[in-house]
C-alpha cells in the first residue's frame, strides 16, 4: 500500500497546509519517510461535518450490514499483511511478535464487537406495555432504546498503534454503537495510522456507507485535538494517553455550551498484593513472572506493576533478591520514542533521589537507542505514604517494592492510594482471609482485581473491566476494552403510545432484529 | 410529628449556628413554623464523614434487606398522614389532591426499585468461563458487577416535594444502587423536607442500618451546595432545578481533583408538534388538553408544554381560537414562590416585548397571592428562529403557539432547538410520512417522544427517560425518573481468576442471588 502523507477526510485523500511531521524509527532515532502534512480548522471542520451529515444512514444500519462493517476493517486489515507490521515496528520500536499479537486482538475485537452487532443487547430495549385499566390513571406503552450518541473523537494511543488507535478498542466501539468516528493520528506511528486508516475507508466503500462514517486527521501537537473536542458536532471522546493530555481534553469538553463525554485512560500504577502464603511456593517463579511483567512491551502498558506490596522478613526478602537477579539479565527494549525514554530516565531518577529508597536490581541498557536498563526499587511503607512522588506512574520498565507488616497496613495503604486500573493479589489458601478483608478497599480503587496473576495483558471480552476512578480514568462508569465499552456510546430514548408503524425495528412488537428485552422488568429471551 | 427545625445528619438532630430560615406560604406570603436553623462546614463535614463510613456495609446489603429498607421508608412516609400533605401543600401552594397523587408516585418508587433491588439486574453481572486450552493464550476466568459509586448528594427540588425531593426519585435510585445519600433540603419547603426526612431516618433505624446511609442538611443559599459537591466524600450528584443552578454545580464537580458525574435536569420547552391530521378531529378537545397540560400544578413542571407547532391555515386558526377560548375560563393557581412568581412575570414581559408575538388567550389570576393568569402567545416560525428569548422555558404556566407551513419547516426548526426532555406529535394515520421523517431528527435532540399524547405525567417504570441533551439535562446517558436512573450510581469491576470463596456472592457459581447474567456474551434468566 502506498503512503501518502495526507489526512483521510471522508474518504478523500487531503494534504494539510500548516507544514508537517515524520515518522521516527525509535531503535536508530531515524526520520522515516514520507512526511505527514497537517490540516488546518477548516479541514478539520469538512471531517466534523461529513461525520454529522454521515450520522442518520449509519445510526440506523440494519444489523447484519453493520456488523458486515465492522468485520471488513477486521479483513481489511488483514489484508495489509506484513508491510502493516514491519511499519509499526519500525515505527515504535515494538517487536513483530508483539505485533502480530496486538494485530490479532485488533482483529478480534472487531469480530466480537460485530458478534454484539448482530445480537443487539447494548440497544437495551424495554417494553413497558399498555394498561389501560389502571387505576386512578391508566399507563400508556412506553418502550426504551439505547441510541448512538453522535460523531465521536478518538486519540490514537502511543502504546498501541493497532489495539487502541484508529480501528482499536475506542473506534470499533463507537462504530459498534453507530457513530461516525474521527480519529486523531498519533504523530509518533503516522505510517500505521495512515495504512489502517485505509483499511478502515476502504471497509466504508466497500459496504457503500456515507464516507464521513470516518475520517483519520493528522495535525499538529495538542491544537488540532483541542479543536476538535471543542467542535459542536462531536459528542464524545475516546482517549488513551497521559494525565495531562486527558485532563487538558476533559476541561475542553466540560467548558462547551453542551458539556460532553471524554472517557480518557490516563495513568496507573497498578498495585500487586503479595500475601504471605504466596511466598511459600516458587518464589523464584514468582519473581521471574513479576520481571516480565514490568518488562514487557518495555514496560510501556497501561497495566505495568509499578507497585508491588511484599511481606517483610525472610521470604519476602527471598522474593526481592530473585527479582535482582532475574532483572539483571534483563536488557532493556527500544522504547517508542526518544520523549517517552527521556521522560522515563527523569521518573528514574526521582524515584531514585528519595531517601530510603534503593535500587534494588537493575537490568542492561539493550543495544539500541531508546533502550533503558529496566529498573526495580524497594522501599517501606513509610516512606511510601510520605512520598508522592512513588504513587506517580513511571511510563517504562520500572517498578517499585514496598515491604509491609501486616494486613491492617496494607488496607490503610491501599485506603490512600489514587484510583487504578487493576489490583493484583498473589494468595494461597491461608491468605483468603486477608484477601477478604482488602477486596472491599480494592474494589473502591481500581476496576479490576486479579487473583495469582500479574495485570498486564488485558483480555477482549464481555467481563472486561478497562478503567476505573479517577485519575486511572476520567469515567470510572465504564470501560474502554471489552464489549461493555459500546455503552459509552449511547444514550436512552423512551417512545410513548407509538403505532407499532412508527416504533424503530427493535421495538416493534414483531421484533425483526430478535433482540432480547426486558419486559414490565422481565428479562425475555428471543434469540436462536 | 413535632417538626424540630433542624438537620438530621447520620440519625441526630443538629442545629446549625450559621442562622435561620423559615418556609413560607406563596397563597399568603405568611412565614411559617418552626425556623430552620443552617448547618456550618464543619457540620457538613460530619454528615459526609459519616456517609463514607456508611457505605461499605451498606454497599454489601443482602437484597432481602436492601428491599426492605426502600419499602420501610415508603411505609415510614405513608405513617405521616395527612399532616405530610397539609404541610406540604401549605408550604409549596399544591393542592391536596395533586400532593396526594405525587406521594403515591414517591410511595409507589420506593416499591418499585426494592422490586428491582430483588432482581438485581441492575447489577449487570457478566461472566466469561476460563478457557484453559485456548491458544495460542488461555483465557482466565473473568466475572464483572456493577458496584455503586459511593456517597451521593441530591438536591430537593422546588416543584415536586416528595417525588423529587428528600426521599424521591434521586434519593431512590441512589439508595437502590448502595450508596448513602445526603440531601440538601429545599429551602422553600424546609417542614415536608423534615417530615420525609425523618421517615427515612426512622427507617435506617428500623432496619439497624449504618446512621451515615441518611443525612438531611439545611444550608444557605448556594453556599452549602457547593460546599457539598466539592467535599472529596461525595461520588455523585443528583439535582433538579434552574439551569444556572445545575451549571454551577458541574462547574464545581469537574474542578475536583477527582471530578464527580452531576445528573442535573435543569430546563426545557418541551415541544408538541400538531399534524395536520390531529386537526381533522375534535378541536375544542385537543386545545382543551393542552391547555390543561399548560397550567396544571400552574405550569410549574419540567414536562410543561412550552412551545406547540401548529399549521398555518382555518384548521390552525380554529385550534388556537379553542385555546384563547378554554384558557379565558382557567384561574391561575399559586405558584411554589414569590420569586418563581416574580420569575414568572418577568418571563411573560420578556416574550410580550418581542415583535410579532401575539398574546393570544390568557385566564384570569387566581384568589391568592403568587397565582398570575396563564398565558398562550402566538408567532410564526421566522419570529422563533429570530428570537432566543422564545426558546427558553418560563417555569409557569406559559406557553407558545408557533404556526408552521410543511413539515420541512418543521424538520427546519427542530434541527436548531437546543436538547430536550419530551417531544410530542399530535398525528393520524395520513401524518404517519411526515411523523416518520421528523422522529429520527427528535431523537437527537430529546429523551422522550410521545404520540398523541401529552408530556406532563412521567411514568415511573421500567422504560420511562426523563433525560434528554444538554441543556435538558447535564447527561444525557441517563434518565432520572424510572429503574434505569439507578444505572447513573453504578460503575463496573472485573474480577479475574478468583476463587468460589473470594467471588461476592452474585457473581458466585452457586448464584446465591439468582440474579441473571451475561455468559459468554449470552443471557440467562436464573429467575422463578
Amino acid at each position: 500500500m502506498t503512503l501518502t502523507g495526507y489526512s483521510l477526510i471522508a474518504g478523500a485523500h487531503v494534504a494539510g497546509p500548516n507544514g508537517s511531521t515524520f515518522g521516527t524509527n525509535p531503535a536508530t532515532n531515524e526520520t522515516l519517510e514520507p512526511p505527514y502534512t497537517l490540516i488546518n480548522d477548516e479541514q478539520l471542520k469538512s471531517a466534523t461535518e461529513a461525520a454529522t451529515d454521515a450520522f442518520e444512514s449509519f445510526s440506523t444500519l440494519e444489523p447484519e450490514r453493520h456488523a458486515r462493517f465492522l468485520e471488513t476493517i477486521a479483513e481489511n486489515i488483514e489484508a495489509i499483511g506484513e508491510e502493516l507490521i514491519v511499519r509499526a515496528s519500525t515505527e515504535t520500536g515494538l517487536g513483530v511478535e508483539r505485533l502480530r499479537g496486538e494485530r490479532a486482538r485488533t482483529i478480534g475485537q472487531l469480530r466480537l464487537f460485530a458478534d454484539v452487532v448482530r445480537k443487539g443487547d447494548f440497544l437495551g430495549v424495554r417494553v413497558d406495555p399498555a394498561l389501560p385499566d389502571r387505576a386512578p390513571l391508566p399507563r400508556a406503552d412506553i418502550r426504551l432504546r439505547q441510541i448512538p450518541l453522535g460523531p465521536v473523537a478518538v486519540f490514537g494511543a502511543s502504546n498501541f498503534p493497532l489495539a487502541f488507535s484508529v480501528a482499536g478498542g475506542d473506534t470499533a466501539s463507537a462504530l459498534a454503537a453507530g457513530c461516525p468516528v474521527i480519529v486523531k493520528a498519533h504523530n509518533a506511528h503516522p505510517g500505521t495510522a495512515e495504512l489502517v486508516g485505509q483499511a478502515v475507508a476502504k471497509a466504508v466503500r466497500d459496504l457503500d456507507l456515507h464516507p464521513g462514517v470516518f475520517s483519520l486527521v493528522y495535525g499538529s501537537g495538542s491544537s488540532i485535538g483541542q479543536a476538535l473536542v471543542a467542535d459542536p458536532a462531536i459528542k464524545a471522546v475516546g482517549f488513551t494517553g497521559s494525565r495531562a493530555g486527558g485532563t487538558a481534553l476533559m476541561r475542553t469538553a466540560a467548558a462547551r455550551l453542551e458539556p460532553i463525554p471524554v472517557y480518557a485512560e490516563m495513568s496507573s500504577i497498578n498495585p500487586v498484593y503479595v500475601l504471605p502464603g504466596a511466598l511459600t511456593g516458587d518464589v523464584e517463579a514468582l519473581a521471574g513472572q513479576y520481571v516480565t511483567s514490568v518488562t514487557g512491551s518495555s514496560g510501556q502498558l497501561c497495566t505495568s506493576p509499578g507497585l508491588v506490596f511484599v511481606p517483610v522478613g525472610e521470604a519476602g526478602d527471598r522474593f526481592a533478591d530473585a527479582v535482582a537477579r532475574s532483572i539483571s539479565g534483563n536488557a532493556g527494549q527500544t522504547m517508542l520514542t526518544q520523549d517517552i525514554a527521556a521522560s522515563w530516565e527523569q521518573g528514574f531518577n526521582s524515584v531514585r533521589a528519595v531517601a530510603d529508597v534503593d535500587l534494588i536490581g537493575r537490568g542492561q541498557a539493550g543495544p539500541t537507542a531508546n533502550a533503558p536498563a529496566p529498573a526495580v526499587f524497594g522501599s517501606n511503607l513509610d516512606v511510601f505514604a510520605n512520598n508522592h512522588v512513588l504513587h506517580e506512574e513511571i511510563f517504562g520498565a520500572a517498578s517499585l517494592i514496598v515491604r509491609y507488616k501486616n494486613v491492617e497496613d496494607l488496607i490503610d495503604a491501599t485506603s490512600k492510594l489514587e484510583g487504578q486500573l487493576t489490583a493484583s493479589l498473589h494468595v494461597t489458601g491461608e491468605d483468603y482471609a486477608a484477601a477478604a478483608a482488602l477486596i472491599p478497599v480494592l474494589e473502591r480503587k481500581v476496576g479490576r482485581v486479579i487473583i495469582n496473576g500479574w495485570p498486564t495483558g488485558v483480555e477482549v471480552g464481555h467481563a472486561m473491566v478497562h478503567g476505573g476512578p479517577s485519575p486511572a480514568t476520567s469515567d470510572s462508569r465504564t470501560t474502554s476494552v471489552g464489549t461493555l465499552a459500546i455503552d459509552r456510546f449511547l444514550r436512552p430514548v423512551s417512545y410513548q403510545n407509538f403505532p407499532e408503524e412508527l416504533l424503530p425495528a427493535p421495538l416493534r412488537d414483531a421484533n425483526p432484529w430478535k433482540v432480547n428485552r426486558l419486559v414490565d422488568g422481565h428479562a425475555e429471551i428471543h434469540q436462536d
